[in-house]
């Protein structure tokens, strides 16, 4: 069924229209000297919730705007509005991951080259999403400690395809007796040398090394 | 892209086929006397933890079974099999959801006769799975209290598919300061009338009236 000739063939089709897209967008994004990082992870392991906090971190230095995709509701664009910092909104209905297409068309209006950052929130999904190029410079991958030490092995694309990873609720890893090391060496097996953070967007934990991060690759396009 | 004609015709037929088989499982559980409850979720809400308490239950009194899915790993069969129970693994690869197909396929060798209950665990998806009939009698959505009370709003399909809902780690509530009347409330709006649980399996909290509905639930099938 999957596996139908006919639907693989399609399936093919759509992925190599989509890297055509994201390529021209991420030459689109460089020249206009803009640094994009997309955030992929489970549904509820804290991307809304870490980018509150790193927008409201950066935009003093930086510009710095959004998009969020979402199956339904504008949840999440209402949340990082209250960072008085551009938000778009991306309702996807049914499909169950961002494109490029569909990042795209949600900045018609804006003027890039006003942007020194653009972030993109994915739909919550640790599968689909990770066969998506979105012409970002940087994918980083988002997982809660509550969710467990295994996702890595269970959903090894989406980690292999990553540029860095945040191990998130770090204020819940000895309530849930979350065994870090397995879940570093776990990252580590499927993906070797990833940059891991430790935070805790809701005690602070961590959060300097994470912004000092996201500082320096901004400044580091910025610079070019 | 995604709204590209042609792929939809194929998802459509993929569908249609898809329904055509689940009906003749479901068909054939009936004629069998097994009942079949799906679990989905996303990655990490604790589906594995709930089958193996509800499993190490049930099966005094019952013969079951189990089939699982994951994109990569035994982990969950090896897991399940300490209940034991009898539990197949079935690897989907990059595919982010079971079908119908696969299920019959992982039933081969199986004497469905022999059993009272099948449960089949899905691939943590919030999305996908819910497009997918696998021939179940009853499909029960996970939501952990960690992932936020928002969560039916933003994944309405697989809310609104569900014949119940278990919210799991209630242990976690307080500490993650989940509205338990919003997540409530989200998942009326939804899905008005459908049963709610709310447990934790590591704790045994609520876990009563889980097994209690369980063992109906096989029952029923069993008398009929």
């Amino acid at each position: 069924m999957t596996s139908g000739p006919r639907l693989v063939e399609v399936r093919a089709n759509v992925l190599r229209r989509n890297d055509v897209l994201a390529r021209s967008l991420r030459e689109r994004f460089h020249r206009a000297g803009v640094y994009v990082i997309s955030l992929v992870s489970s549904p509820g392991a804290g991307k809304t919730k870490l980018l509150e906090t790193t927008l409201a971190s950066l935009r003093g230095r930086w510009q710095v705007a959004t998009l969020v995709g979402d199956l339904a509701t504008d949840n999440d664009a209402v949340r990082l509005e209250r960072t008085e910092t551009p938000v778009r909104q991306i309702t996807t209905g049914t499909v169950c991951h961002l494109e490029a297409e569909m990042v795209e068309r949600a900045l018609g209006g804006w003027s890039l080259d006003e942007l020194d950052c653009l972030f993109i929130e994915n739909v919550g999904n640790l599968v689909c999403p990770s066969s998506y190029d979105l012409g970002e410079d940087m994918r980083v991958v988002l997982m809660s400690v509550t969710e467990g030490e295994d996702k890595p092995l269970k959903y090894p694309t989406i980690f292999n395809t990553a540029d860095a990873a945040v191990l998130t609720k770090m204020d819940l890893a000895a309530a849930v007796e979350c065994d870090l090391p397995a879940a570093h060496k776990h990252i580590q097996l499927i993906r070797p040398g990833l940059r891991v953070f430790e935070v805790s967007a809701k005690t602070g934990l961590g959060m300097d090394e994470w912004l000092g991060f996201m500082q320096s690759q901004i400044g580091s396009r910025a610079q070019s």
